[in-house]
Order: structure tokens, then sequence, then C-alpha cells
């Protein structure tokens, strides 16, 4: 029996769950004529970044897309459907990301007043919000990667090799709007929030989220642009990433058959002599599990989105977390049952299920090391005492030791996999981790949409019980961001890993001599490099975020001036130029590290051959990895350490130790959420840019050499 | 003519004039009663801590030595002397680490009161006295090496292979006491520094360097065990290790001519074929070269002392420049004759050179971006207007792209000393940067004299003017001592990396198949894990210090409590239990950090087979040169900023930027102190334990698996 309808079959229930999240949203009553106002300054502010952005990706799509096509003519193996792959890749990813900040933006005033009713009530609105992104996400990634691949294989009558390999375009193009949602959005988001903050509440001694405060609603818009499009976009990418590199190592086993490359084949599937190949059922069989794996997981995420909504449970962090446990038990079981039924054996189950299981480890761990109730945040908390210089030194030495259990996790799940199931089994466990996105997204973009709500029930004055309520969903929200971020950089790593190894394999399976000894220069000078650039990028994106922050101060401090706001109850303040300004600055600002990103593997692939290139993707993964856990959890750390401080510890808010806590978040803010996310972006995005350009790579080398 | 006699005869030279320097310092005036007191306190914290750290290297040495031993009977490959040539390494580094901290320590009064004639006279006893630690490091680092070559090679009659082999003991032995010093000298200069300002400035309120606090001595005595003692006994090992990785890859040769390996050859010499092999006189004329360039670099070093000791120059830093170009240029010319005398051509000088300027380039770039003087640490300060949190975000930035310039210098010299002069062009690089050591350690270790001078002055009250002279030679020896340590990462990452390739050519050589593949999961692996040890070492360094600190602080209070010393004049505090606080300390909280060099690679190897040891040791030189380079450059860039403050910018002393720009520098402080140089050493050591223990580890895994 023929089961591939079920992947588009799950793709649609994955949208039409969205969409009956959505409408159910929607009917919820937005609050009064404040609050609605209030939420449609801040929608209008989220749409008016994205619009801003999707002008200059057209160009960017355009352009690459039309270098491309171009080079299909021109260079073996580039193929010109892949410049079609590409632009639908952006298309989907862009449309993910505007329903989710559309929900996002809709959902805040509304979880807000659902928290009048109840608190389960208000968790049920945020959280059926952030479900609608992770839902769109996943449907619309395996509808596009399904649909593409039947269209190219089956109408077109490409090759599996060559439509894979073609898929990669679709990768690239989801890479590029994760691009500019990630790093864009973080400048934006931290450039708002450290503006609105510096002159607000440093300056003027006025309270966070004050409506007098001219960046107030650039500061929500900011939540929306970095937490929801932003993560949203870089899970995207994994997402079909890890689905595309698992479909591509399974593709070039045909290839590797008529060329006797038995090495290679024991190498990917070592029960290969097993399989009676040629057997291209069977070969296909394999091509398409990921995407059954990803079916089972959406309907698992499913039915864990409707524990959390249905649910009664008073405790809003256990019925987050039980969703997420619900959607990992059944994926497990119905993962073995499906992967038995379409090949047969078990080994890539096995794979797949150490991969969901690291990822469930990474994102406890960035809980442990960064939440307010554990010791390491803690400890900053207690360094406190000794001022901002201990605060700082404690909290980088939590992030560095933070870096343990992710590193462990993955490299155990990476030996796992490969030795149960060679390198489709790597492939397929970056594939197991991501398989439950439709939930953990949700419970990542539920975050901000309860931040927004806080902000919107402070700023609409909207009573003690509600602001409880609403404080109560935020400081949940604010956890589970963290162990989301955890879990995007974990899967970023190693769906990174799974197309560096399909870049290697790829390359040697279309005959390129590649060499790729640890004891080449070449390697070791890319290695280098490669190593190098996720400090350069860092330090980039921090000082964009200083420049975009100082151009918002300057216009808040202008605007009190003007408009005297502070003095003056009957003025208003021009909430929608700090929304322009922040946008502007964030998109200016982040031109050079996208360079960067996307030029180096091209410059080092010619300058020290693809053997050069190589080195350099796997030493801006492994440090990319480090830095992005390093940052994100010193950040989550030393913001906690202030909340626990503030909650009443170590002298409370006002305290010496407050103070210095403060420092030690203020610091933080950039690391959490604009460097350390970006990484994610910078190591993927310079993987597929590897295998996408490899062709051209080497057809530059043949004319230079 | 065999020129091998002007190996130990460059040597005795080395050490003649060391002797000559020493006594030279040492019929200086060492001033009044009051200095010569403190001066000897100084002297005797100093050997306090030699003497513990002695007594716990003792052990250590003895119980390695007796394993490698017994190893040697049972264990291919592994040859008896290796404990011999082991313990001779550990003695002789010890031996130039006490001949260091004597002369400094009993330079520093000698400085100060040369300082009350002039200048001039202040900097040439100062810098001869860190021309005594210079020229004993390199006089018995191939004196070392060329007595137990000669006593393996000729007298027991091992093969040129299996003695250069047996030589990695000696640099084995060089890492061992290199790790003591620079670890828990790091961890004690920083404990002691802390310790004394926490209460000292902070809490009592008193001045800097004022004999009422009982820190000041063991704070004086830290700069002489870190900057001197470390600083020697890290440079002592990567100047051995550079000369006996590039013996033990020429002599390699032979044993590839009789296996036949051509490809391997081709490597290690490019114009292999036209050296007529086996020619056992030319492999040995190869095996000795990197011992003559030393000696051409020894000869040169003492012109460069000599340039300093009788130029009568204003500038202090220049003076120190110059000696330092000098030096070179001799280097480079007499380095390209004795070469092309030796060899018949050029091509491995040209790979020394592009090491010498690397080198160089490295330490220039460390001026620049740690210097007052240049816009990275200007914008440092410029940033605390704004308050601590941006200076610390700032000095992150400046730290992460400091990394760019010294990455690209390395890379860039192995590449051109790979492509001129194969794998023995790579190791002679490390040679090159490490040749005129004599003259570039005297620099550095003149920092911490100078210090102490300025101490001492300020102690004893010795007036304006020598203080302001004291000041001068201070300020200098800050930026020369950021410098050194800028070249002493830069030298240890390539030690490191010509003992990686080493290893690599050795197991081949040997026989062992090791696959580095980089599409090796094992290999991957065990880059992972190694690209996470720095991140891991740099947390546990760092907390040491804390714990150090915390206890110097507790003993401080109760001293000043118990003595009313900030009131009672009479009453002296005891410096002593401090010194042993600190001491005690230090030794204690290393012993963590040290497991975690010596064990993890032999852990590593076993488990993830020598495949992910190569990417283990690959992984942790990439991410431990990044990490010590912007430690390093951070902790300076704030130390300089707030010293562009304190001489009246920006506000000045006592301003709020002042403020701010102090909790940069202390957090900055055990960045470049104790974490930043302590990776010099985990990258060497533990790229020195795989070549040792590789026979070990291929053993125990033939028997496990």
């Amino acid at each position: 029996m023929d089961l591939s309808i079920l992947v588009p079959v799950g793709g649609i229930i994955a949208l039409l769950f969205a969409a009956f999240l959505y409408f159910s949203v929607k009917k919820q009553s937005p609050g009064n004529q404040k609050m609605m106002e209030l939420s449609n300054a801040i929608r209008e502010g989220a749409m008016a970044f994205l619009k801003s952005e999707y002008k200059v990706l057209i160009i960017f799509v355009i352009v690459v897309s039309v270098l491309l096509f171009i080079a299909s003519f021109f260079v073996q193996n580039i193929e010109w459907p892949t410049s079609i792959a590409f632009i639908v890749g952006a298309l989907f990813s862009a449309v993910t990301g505007n329903i989710g900040m559309r929900v996002a933006t809709m959902a805040n005033a509304r979880t807000a007043e659902g928290s009048k009713n109840s608190l389960s009530k208000g968790l049920s609105v945020a959280f059926s919000s952030g479900a609608v992104m992770g839902m769109s996400v996943v449907g619309l990634g395996v509808i596009g990667i399904i649909c593409l691949f039947i269209l190219f294989n089956n109408f077109f009558g490409f090759s599996i090799v060559t439509s894979t390999n073609i898929l990669f375009g679709f990768g690239f193009g989801a890479s590029s709007i994760a691009l500019f949602a990630r790093v864009g959005g973080g400048i934006y988001t931290k450039s708002a929030d450290v503006g609105a903050d510096l002159v607000g509440k440093v300056e003027a001694g006025i309270p966070e989220d004050d409506p007098r405060n001219p960046a107030v609603i650039a500061d929500q818009v900011g939540d929306n642009v970095g937490d929801v499009a932003g993560m949203g976009a870089d899970l995207f990418e994994s997402y079909v990433d890890s689905i595309i590199a698992t479909m591509a190592i399974a593709a070039l086993v045909s290839l590797l058959i008529s060329a006797e490359n038995v090495g290679l084949l024991e190498e990917i599937f070592p029960w290969y002599d097993t399989l009676n190949l040629p057997n291209l059922e069977m070969i296909n069989n394999y091509v398409l599990l990921p995407l059954y794996i990803s079916v089972i997981g959406i309907i698992s995420s499913i039915i864990g989105v409707l524990v959390v909504i249905y649910g009664k449970g008073k405790n809003v962090y256990s019925a987050l977390r039980n969703s997420l446990f619900v959607a990992m038990i059944l994926t497990a079981v119905l993962g073995g049952i499906i992967t038995w039924y379409i090949i047969n054996r078990l080994e890539p189950f096995y794979a797949m299920l150490a991969g969901l299981i690291a990822g469930i480890i990474i994102g406890l761990s960035t809980e442990y090391y960064t939440s307010e109730k554990r010791k390491p945040a803690q400890s900053i908390a207690e360094a406190s005492k000794t001022g901002p210089a201990t605060v700082i030194i404690q909290g980088l030495q939590v992030g560095m030791i933070s870096t343990i259990i992710p590193i462990i996790a993955v490299v155990v799940a990476m030996m796992i996999a490969y030795l149960l199931s060679g390198f489709y089994g790597v492939a397929l466990s970056a594939v197991g981790m991501l398989s439950i996105l439709g939930v953990s997204l949700a419970t990542d973009c539920y975050g901000p949409v309860a931040d927004n709500a806080q902000g919107i029930s402070e700023m609409a004055g909207m009573g003690k019980e509600v602001r409880e309520r609403t404080e109560q969903l935020d400081a949940v929200g604010n956890t589970t961001a963290a162990m989301g971020k955890g879990f995007a950089i974990g899967s970023a790593a190693i769906t990174a890993l799974a197309l560096i190894f399909t870049f290697i394999l790829t390359a040697e399976g279309l005959g390129y001599k590649i060499n790729l000894s640890l004891s080449d220069p070449y390697l070791v000078s890319g290695l280098f490099i490669g190593a190098m650039l996720p400090f350069i990028f860092v330090a980039l994106a921090t000082g964009a975020v200083g420049k975009a922050a100082y151009a918002m101060v300057e216009e808040v401090r202008y605007q009190f001036d003007k408009f005297d706001l502070l003095k003056n109850d009957k003025n208003k303040p021009d909430y929608e130029r700090c929304v322009k300004i922040s946008t502007n600055r964030a998109l200016k600002e982040m031109i050079l590290p996208t360079l960067i990103a996307v030029i180096t593997p091209i410059i080092v692939g010619i300058v020290l051959k693809p053997t050069g290139l190589g080195g350099l993707l796997m030493g801006s993964i492994s440090t990319g990895f480090l830095l992005a856990i390093f940052l994100a959890n010193s950040g989550g750390a030393w913001d906690n350490a202030k909340k626990y401080i503030e909650s009443g510890n170590l002298g409370g808010k006002g305290s010496s130790a407050h103070k210095a806590a403060v420092i030690g978040d203020t610091v933080g803010d950039p690391c959490k959420d604009t460097s350390g996310p970006s990484l994610n972006i910078l190591i993927k995005l310079m993987s597929i840019v590897s295998l996408v350009f490899l062709p051209i790579i080497i057809a530059i080398i043949d004319i230079i050499y």
C-alpha cells in the first residue's frame, strides 16, 4: 500500500487545526477600547516591520534566484528548479512568520481579557495562538517538501538524487527568511527594549510598559518580531533542513549502488547488504521515512496541544510540560510502528528516538541553568552581594559550564544514531528532535504572547487580580522561552551537523575528490577560520544592537522633550516613529553579518578548496553551538537572578544587590535575545549555502587553478 | 664540518650571559632598610609558593615517571628513557622558574633604587633581570634537548626516530611544571590581588599597595608567581615543544623511506626526491636545523638585550621595541645563512620567517586592541558613560573582534610554511616564532619587576620623582605584558598545532591506522568535546579564583580586626599567613582543571579511538586559541580603559564613568591573568599527553576491543 498520500494529508490536517485554533482565538473578546487600541498598535508595528523586511527580502530573493537560475545553465549539478524551490522556501517561511505574527498580536489583548475570567482561560488563549504558529510551520514544512519532491521527481522526471538536491534550494529559501527574521528581529527587539528602558526606567524613572514612553509599543512589537517571527523562521528552517538532509542521504544510495561504492553505502546503511539493492521502492521508502515520522509528530503534537487547551490544570508550567511529554510519548510509540511498517526494521527509529530525547535533555538542561528556582541562577544572585563585577563573572561561569550537557547530549545522540543506523540515522536523529515541533514551538511562542498580555494589562490598568494572573502566565512564558532557546540551539546544531555530513556525502557521491583529513592544513585553516566566525558574528550583532539602541534613546529623549510627555497627560507620544527607527536600523545593521554568513563559505571554498570549506563548516558549528548555549544561558541566568532578587530575596527590589543584578541582566539581554539565537542561523545558513553552491565553487576552482 | 657542537655552545653562552646579567643586577644597591625588608618579604613569599608547589609537583613527577617507566616494559613504542627525559624536562623548567623568581624578586627594590638615579638606570636593572629569565629559558632549553638527544641517539644507540620520540618526555616534563606555574600561579595572583583590593581599597578605603594591608605582600608575590614563573614555564614549554616537534617530523623521514611511504614523505619535504634519500647525514641536518636556528635566535637576542641595557634612549617603550626588532632582523638574516649552509635550500627558512613575522603581528595586534592610546580601549572608556553594563558589552565585543588578526596570522603563516616547506615547515614556523624568546621573554618579565618596583617605591615612600619614574616603567610594563600575553597565546597555538601534526604523522609513521576524516562521527564527537573543554577549563579556573579570593578576603578582614591595623600604627600585619593562604588555595583549586587536562585525552582516546582523540585535540586548540585571545584582550582592554579614564579623561578618577570602568577591570582581571593564559597550557598539555600516551592508548584499545 502506498502510504505517501499520508504526508500531504498530515500537512493539511496541521493547517486545518491551525485554522481552527486561529478562529477560536479570534472569537474571544478583545477587551475594552483601550486594550484594542494597544493591541492594534502592536499589530500595526509588527506588520510594519514585516513589510519593511519583505521589501529588502524580495530584492535578496530575486537576486539569488536569478543567479541560481543562470548558474543552472552553466554549472553541472545545479538544476533550474533549484531557484524555484528557493523562492517557494522563502515564501512558505515568510507566510508562517506572517501568520504567527498576526495571531500573536491578535491574541495578546484576548489573553489579558481571558485572564479576567480565569487563569486557565488566559493560558488556553495564549497557548492556542502559539499553536497556530507551531502547526503552520510543520504543516507548510511537510506540504512544501512533499509537493516539490513529487513535482520534480514524478512530474519533471528528475532522479531522486537530483530531486532531493533541488530541495536544498527550499531549505536555502527558508534560511534566507530565518536570517532576516532572527538576526534582524534580534537586533530590533533588543534595541527597542534597551532604548525604552534606558530613557524610560533609568532616566525618567517611569515604570516599564508605561504608555507615556514612546518606545513602549516598539518594545512590545520587538517581543513578537524576535520571539515569534524569529523563533518560528529559525525552527521552520531546522525542521525542513533536517527532513531534506535525511531524504538526500537516502537518495544518494541509488547513486552509490551504480558506482559500487560499498564503503560509503555501509556508512549510510550499515545493513545495506540485506536490502537487496538496487531496490528502488525500498530506497524510496527510506527517502520518505522522515516525512512519515514528521506526520506522526504532527498528530502527536495536535493531541499535545489539546491537552493544554482542554486541560483544567491550575499549574501553568506543568500543563505545558505535560503537553510536551504526551506528544513525545505518542511520537515514540507511533514512530516505532510506522518505521517498522515502512522499512521493516527499527534501527532508524532508535536513531530518531535518540534525537528526540537529546532535544528534551537540552531543554531541561537549559531550564536548570537559567531558572530562578535552581542553583546556577541563584549563585549569580548570591554574587550580586559583592557587586556587579562578581555578577558578571559568575554569569559567564554558569554559561560556560552549561555547555557540557547539550554538547554531550548531541554527541551521544549522534554516536548512537551513527552506530545503529549510519549517517542516515544521524540525519534522522535531527528529524526526531524536531518531530514534535508543532507543540514545542507552541510553548515557545506562547511566551511573547503572555508577555504582551502582561504589558497590556499593565498599560490598560486592568486591576490587581488580572495583573497577577498575567504575571503568572508571563513568568512561565519566560521559562518556556528559555527552554525553547536551548532547544532551538540544539536542533540547529544537530541539523547543521546533518547538513555537513550530507555536504560531504553528496560531494563524494557526485564524484568530487575532497580530502577531508584532519592532517590537511587546508582543512585546518578552514577549521580555524570557521571557529572564529561565530565570535565575529556575535561581536557584530552586539555592536548592531548598541547602535540601534542609541538611535532609539535619542528619539525617546526628543519626544519626551517635544511633547512634554512626562508632565502633560493629554499629549500622546508618536509610537510609530519609534517602530520605524527600530525597523530601519535593524535591517540596516544586519547587512554586514548577513554578507559574512553568505559569502565566507563561497570565498573559503574557492581559496582553501572544498577541503577548507569542510573545515570551515565544522569549525563554525563547533564554536557556534558552544557560544550560542553559553550566551543564551548566561543571559537567561542573569535575567532570572534579577527576578529572584525582585521576588524578595537578598534585599529585594532597590537593594544594592538588585542594582548589581540589573547590570547583569542588561549585559545578558543582547546575549540571549540577539547574539545567541543569531548563531543558529549562521551555522545552518553556511551549511546550506555550501550545499547549494558547491557545484559553482567547484566550477570556479576548475577555471582558476 | 660538523657544526653540532655549536648547539650546546650556544646554550652555554646564553647561560653565561644570564649569569653575567644576574651579577650585574645583584651588585646594584638594594636601597634602604625599608626597601630591603619589603623586597625580602616578597622574595620569601615567592619562594614559599615555589616550595609548596614543588612538594606537590614532586609527587606528580614521581608518579608519572614511574608509570611511564613501567609502561615501557609492556607497551611497544614507549622506551624507558622517556621517564628520564620527563624528569629532566620537569627539572629544567623548575630551575628556570626558580632563577627567574630569584632575580625578579631581587631586582624590584634595585629597580626602584636605580630610578632614583635616572629612568634609564631603572629600566636597565629591570630589563636585565627579565633577560636573566629569558636567557635561562633558551639556554637550558637547547642544552636539555641536545644533551638528551646525543645521550639517547649516540650513547644508547636509539634510532633518531626513537630518540626524538623520547624527547617528547622532556616536553611533557616541561608541560607539567608549566601547568602548575601557569594555572596555579594564575589562581594565586588573582586571588591575592582581588582579595587585597576588595577589603583594602573597597571596604577600608586605603590605597593600593598600602603596607597596612595584610595581603599586600601576597599581591606583590602574585605578580611574580603569575607573570614571571608562569609566563616563563609556559614559554619554556612552547620553546622546547616546537623544537622537538620539528626534530621528530624530520626524523620520521628515515622511517618513511624504509616503508616507502611516498605520500607522507612529500607532505613533510615537498622536495624529498632531490634529497637522494636515504641520506642519513642529510636527515640529521634537518633534525638539527631547529636547534641551529634557536642558537641564532640566542645570539640575536643577546644583542637585542644589550641594545636596551647600554642604550641611552629616554623612551622606555621604544627601547624595548627596538631590542625586539634588532633581534628579529638579526635572526632573519643569520637564520637564512645558517639554513642555506646546513641544508642548501631556503624553503624551511621562509617557513621559519613566516612564523617569526606572525608572532610579531600577533604581539602588535594585542597592543592595538588593549592599549589605552588606541580606539578599542577608548571605545570601552566611552561606553562607561552609560554605565557598567555597556562597559562589559563593549569589552566583550572588543575581545571577540580581536581574534581576527591572530587567527588569520597563524593560518597564513601555517599555509605559507606548508606550501613552501611541508609539515616540516609548519613545525619550523613555530620554532621561528619562538626563536627570539631570549629577548621577548625579557620584555615580558620586565613588566612584573617594574610593577613591584612601583609598589615598593609607594610602600617605602620614596618621593614623587622616583614614583613618577617607576610609574612610567610600570606603564610600559603593562603594555609589554599584554603583548607578551598575545605572543604567548599565539606561540602556544602554533606549537600545539605542530604537536598535533606530529601526533598524526607519528601515528601514521608508526603504522597505526588512524582515520582522520572529518566525515567520521568519532572524530566529530572528539572535535565537539575538545571544543567544549576550554569553556569548562575557563569556568573552573575563574571559579577557583573566586573561591581563593574569598578565603583571602576573610583573612584580611580578620587581621584588620585582630591587629587593629587601620587605627594602630604600631601593629604589623601578618603578611606570611596571607601568602600561605593564597599558596594553599591555588594549589588545591588547580587539581580539578589539571585532572581534566591530563585525563581527558586518554579517556577520549580509549572511548572514541585515536580518531576521536585527533578531533579532541583539534577542537580544543581551535576554541582554546580563540577563547584565550578573547579573554586576554578583553581583560587588557578593560584594564586600560580604566587607566585611560584615570589619566584624566571622561571625568577622571572618582567619576561615575570611572566607577563603571573599575567594574570592567575587575571582570577582566581573572580573564587576562588566569583563564586566558591557562588555556595555553591546556592545549599544549593535551597534545603532548596524547603524543606520549598514544602507544599506551593503542595498547589498551587492543585489549578492550
